[in-house]
């Protein structure tokens, strides 16, 4: 009765609700079962799988072994821009027109709440109510890590098992602040800044280096006065950037009445075409290179932090003073 | 004939035009002589120092070296949060307070444009005209480095600069976007986050991760519909935080006609006193370990770099097929 064991503790609408503590070990056996019923549409299934992937839990490992020869086939389409941009409105209804093509949509709203208060403020969430009826999409909100954000790595682990699970798109969405997008670029297969007019000084937007990232940008609320205006300036933007010109489709869009929409992901697709051009195992190897890197970086810190607060004011000092510039002191620290 | 030599290449307004190759090598006599006549307020000596720190001229150790005996004296007050929350004009009328109670100002504003186009589109600096005409005021805007910002080391040394030359306030102003907003809470001395009414979901903002960091809180535009919803939310979103409500007041400014600037500065001003009361060592030295932690951060990224991409995609590969963890591939990385 590896089902029941399975589901008994998973509350009923578990992607609303954090993440509990199982009560119990996944067996390798159970594993297996996850799978077969998430490769069947189970939404339960699914919930449990992503659950213990987030949690890395003594079952993550065997999880993601059963998952592997279903992997590959998703591709991850990334949403950032600043906030009030109406980010989540968008990608709402970009889910509505991906489901009316067909394809199965996950995704996963990278919320970037406090380390401190432990728990999301809501949003996303409640925006997205109108997906949550459709068995053909899957959503997932997500804590970022600590300071500002900073996509956590279980985003990754949640991709394959929303991949593993048959989804032909996930949608990444983050609030464009923080870490978080910048990692949001590094982990999706294509990546769409949102910008939106109004937003205080446009020339702000612009410039936010968010023009780097993309595959496609976006004018959304596209029916508010200066609409054009933001247009031709970020397509001013993108002529005196070598290389980006024409390469980068510019899309605008009204996002509450769906103007422009059709157009947007016809370009996502567009520039999908070119992702899957590259083959999964290439797309995938990015999203594991960027996990090695992150935890790098977390060793270093880490080792850092062992050397001792003293250590590391000893060398602060010999900076200050002139006497060492920071590239030795951090030859000194990691050779330590 | 220091004098000439020295300011033979300087353009008469440096800080308004990119730094350009100094024609030749200050000499330690002529680093002694610039940082005199930064002392005695001279703009262009200013200018010239900001100019050899930024680029890590030749002359720069010997500039660092001259400016130590005047260090610790400016308190660093950071600025970010979101495009759209009025931020540059907050600073504007910020800058214009401090220099009623007869305060100097040095203003870095970090631009975070593009490291392909190679120079700012404008924007911060066309909106501070109305400082560059005070001779207690010293403007200098900085690109921020690479992808989506962070904090170039350079603005820590163009701190020490503008410390070196009297500069009772250092403001440190950035568009909150990618890393330079993280950047700038480890570097600055007080950090103030700026809100807005009608970011698109208010709530997104709060959720922003940036209340982490905030010594004081603002929602701006205040005269705008939703600015009293804004700082009810603020208020509520501190109150559920361990220790911060309370702690961190949290101001009402109307940039544009001045309201409720008084009481930001107030609010700055006590925050400083208690970052003054912790000692201009101990300030310090926080940026000298950010700058530290940076460099190590890029020592990683070079050996990574060094390693060879073949090595770094066969360990992803070995992640990918759930062999190893991303930790175990960083910890062989990093040993290799």
């Amino acid at each position: 009765m590896h089902n029941r064991a399975l589901y008994a503790y998973l509350p009923p609408m578990a992607e609303s609700k954090p993440p509990r503590a199982p009560r119990h070990r996944l067996t390798e056996a159970d594993a297996q079962t996850v799978v077969r019923h998430m490769r069947a549409g189970e939404r339960r299934a699914i919930a449990t799988a992503i659950t213990e992937l987030e949690r890395l839990s003594p079952a993550a490992p065997a999880l993601l072994k059963c998952m592997q020869p279903y992997l590959g086939h998703a591709l991850v389409i990334g949403f950032t821009g600043p906030p009030g941009a109406g980010k989540s409105t968008l990608v709402n209804a970009v889910i509505a027109q991906l489901r009316s093509a067909g394809k199965t949509v996950g995704v996963i709203a990278v919320d970037p709440s406090s380390p401190v208060s432990g728990g999301a403020i809501l949003g996303d969430r409640i925006r997205m109510t109108s997906a949550l009826d459709d068995d053909g999409v899957f959503v997932r909100s997500l804590s970022s890590r600590g300071h500002l954000g900073g996509l956590s790595p279980a985003a990754v682990r949640i991709i394959d098992a929303l991949d593993a699970a048959g989804q032909d798109v996930i949608l990444l969405e983050t609030v464009g602040t923080g870490q978080s997008e910048i990692d949001v670029a590094e982990v999706a297969d294509v990546r769409v800044v949102i910008s939106a007019p109004g937003l205080g000084d446009d020339i702000q937007a612009m410039k936010s280096g968010l023009l780097e990232i993309a595959d496609i940008l976006v004018v959304n609320k596209g029916d508010r006065p200066g609409a054009e205006l933001t247009l031709q300036q970020l397509l001013g933007a993108l002529s005196i950037r070598a290389g980006m010109a024409g390469r980068v489709p510019v899309c605008k869009t009204t996002a509450t009445t769906g103007e422009g929409v059709p157009e947007l992901v016809a370009a996502i697709d567009e520039a999908g075409h070119k992702a899957e051009a590259q083959g999964a195992r290439v797309r995938r190897r990015r999203r594991a290179r960027y996990l090695i890197a992150r935890a790098a970086a977390d060793l270093i810190a880490q080792r850092i932090r062992a050397g001792g607060e003293a250590a590391l004011d000893l060398l602060a000092d010999e900076v200050l003073s002139g006497d060492c510039s920071p590239e030795d002191a951090a030859a000194k620290l990691l050779k330590d």
